[in-house]
């Protein structure tokens, strides 16, 4: 038994696909956002980064980082426990009450991590009703799917935003059976947007709980940041909602927001929380005055969608097979994972751009992209060599032009 | 289908087994730990923290928080993505290289968490291991438990510390099945130590790899923090260490180091790392700070260890069930959930000392204890306070003196 063989080999077969991962190192600049600094094997370099889920700049936010350093001069750097065993921090409590004013739910939870707050709320939720049938669109993020394949229960994908396949679905499993439908508002691929009202409405007719990931929405849509579903004016229709503090909040962690008894069933049953060291609460602090500007702020969401349509528009007329979305998500996809790579390795090295290739697992074979994230802070004259830079090297790598997107819709 | 009722209940149960789970809403203050502020019903009052997992202070240290502060003020407050995708910080490659000098390893990967470091380390390990048979001690942790499970391979659990048994598992499974011995350094409950050197002879014997979990030692054991494989004089001889950045270090976070393949390995198949937004510049920086003053500072591990001697030897002395650990945990068994809580409030309440009550599923029924945490911090006079104090709430609530500890040992 050569151990270490195995462990080269299950690194080589990705290498052979050409989807072995190479990091970036990056160095943010706080106030120059989204210029940063990339520790090259040259040496350090200035780059525009322009693949960032930092959706608004909220992590260089003067607000975010004077409660981040209050916190800690104040508090210190660390929780110093679960949230049970004296890491329950006053921070972290009051992150919860402003998250939970957030969705107009009565109570909010929060994770380390947007993925915990999935895999761990999901399943939790899911072993709590007993024999749920667990209705999961087929475009769920990882975590989600995690999260149903660990709570044990059946599951039932329906093809993705697809209401007559949900409803099929939740009429065979009947009136009677628990069920949950796990969907997201947002799709952080192809930047497309669940029709969560009606969804809702099916929800209500087969009594069904609906669970909804708002990651790619909260902070940047609805007019206090709720996310689509208060944009949509449905917020107050939907049973769990979960969100993150590590995008367009700019910091770290996960939430969900429900009504109570819900978080508390989950707060004391769910096993990624119980046995786990509590966020910090210098980043809960950073989180939080994040959320609040957000709720009243206006100016981020403005310019962020502006610069997403400009950045849509310009590639669109210089012909690059730009997918057409709804939000602030641009792909521009290339269909295979060595050119992708490559294309990505050109715009760094002689662009100073840095948009991270997107391959498999994180998309469906084929549809490998740029994934390009337009914030307040992409102004016209980086959008003007953004575009530019793409042009050459499509060139450069002979890649079709107008080529109709192949996003996996 | 009533689903608030569901949850109610899910929760009434916990209530009647009298282990339903109150957070005590607690504000650190830097600079003068173990003191910090309880936000009570009654208002604000000060308190003494018993209970802390910030097991050196090191929340608390000087460079520690100024590394969060200048890292917070020059890159912001989050990482703004993946690892992949644009939230590889300079910060965390670093604190990763630094890590991996810690144990003397040639690699080493960063994790949100303890908790996912071990879920999705120890299962992405299995699954990559053909047939493997996981050799679990069974008091794992139950973040250690979660990734044997999703692992989806065969486990085998060998009795606690049981190396007789163990080597009868391991005989059972052949030379040539994978195996890997997953087990931790300190059992962060009782206190107790594994004889990791004669764990390693066995997996070098059986041709087992070997997993060793070192939250609860990490920073506290061994010449440079390296933890008790360090201390023992065996850590290259362990496979895999698993640690912490959330207690002795103070911050948040959790890490694998290993050779370089497993490490590579890991990093590129690993769900619960690949999907999740990455550890903050500014926590990376304040972990590193802490891993690097412990590496060559002896003081606070030395004032721990006295400490921690102390007061042990004064429970025992006013005839306290403190139960005997070689290690810093200082375990005192009251053996019933409800009481348990009781002489937590009572502490809180009438002495303003906090030490959380710990119960099932943290420790098997019938183990509830006080789990008392002697910091470099906890000097002699609070040490007298915390003596008098458990004392009279011995009286009041009747409970046993000089009882044989009842540690599930």
């Amino acid at each position: 038994m050569n151990y270490t063989a195995i462990f080269e080999n299950a690194v080589d077969s990705l290498r052979q696909e050409k989807r072995y991962r190479v990091f970036a190192d990056i160095e943010r600049i706080a106030g120059r956002f989204p210029h940063a600094l990339w520790h090259s094997p040259q040496g350090r370099r200035e780059i525009v980064v322009w693949c960032s889920n930092d959706y608004l700049g909220m992590g260089q936010h003067p607000a975010s980082i004077e409660a981040m350093v209050t916190a800690a001069r104040q508090l210190g750097v660390g929780a110093g426990g679960t949230r049970n065993i004296s890491g329950n921090s006053h921070q972290v409590v009051m992150l919860e009450a402003e998250l939970a004013d957030l969705h107009g739910k009565e109570a909010a939870l929060v994770f380390t991590s947007g993925y915990v707050s999935n895999q761990t709320g999901i399943s939790t939720i899911g072993k709590l009703l007993p024999d749920a049938l667990i209705l999961s669109d087929q475009l769920n993020h990882n975590s989600m799917i995690e999260g149903v394949r660990q709570s044990g229960r059946e599951k039932a994908i329906f093809r993705h935003n697809d209401l007559d396949h949900l409803e099929e679905l939740l009429r065979k499993a009947g009136q009677e059976r628990p069920k949950l439908i796990a969907f997201e508002s947002v799709y952080s691929m192809d930047g497309d947007v669940a029709p969560i009202g009606r969804i809702c409405d099916l929800a209500e007719r087969y009594n069904a709980m609906t669970y909804l990931d708002e990651v790619h929405a909260v902070g940047m849509y609805g007019p206090r940041g709720g996310g689509i579903a208060e944009r949509d004016g449905v917020m107050e229709r939907v049973d769990v909602i979960e969100g993150t503090l590590a995008k367009a909040f700019g910091a770290l962690g996960g939430y969900i927001a429900a009504a109570a008894p819900i978080v508390d069933a989950v707060r004391s049953h769910a096993p990624g929380f119980i046995f786990t060291s509590a966020l910090p609460p210098a980043v809960a602090a950073a989180a939080q005055a994040s959320v609040r500007h957000l709720k009243s702020s206006q100016a981020e969401r403005a310019a962020q969608q502006a610069n997403a349509a400009r950045t849509k528009a310009a590639l669109a007329r210089a012909g690059l097979p730009v997918a057409i979305s709804d939000t602030h998500i641009v792909p521009v996809i290339v269909g295979d994972a060595e050119r992708c790579k490559a294309a990505s390795d050109l715009l760094l090295a002689d662009h100073g751009i840095y948009i991270q290739p997107i391959n498999y697992p994180t998309v469906p074979r084929g549809s490998e992209r740029l994934r390009i994230t337009p914030t307040p802070f992409h102004n016209e004259a980086l959008i003007a060599d953004l575009t530019k830079a793409l042009v050459a090297v499509w060139h450069r790598l002979d890649l079709p032009f107008q080529v109709k997107a192949q996003a996996a819709e």
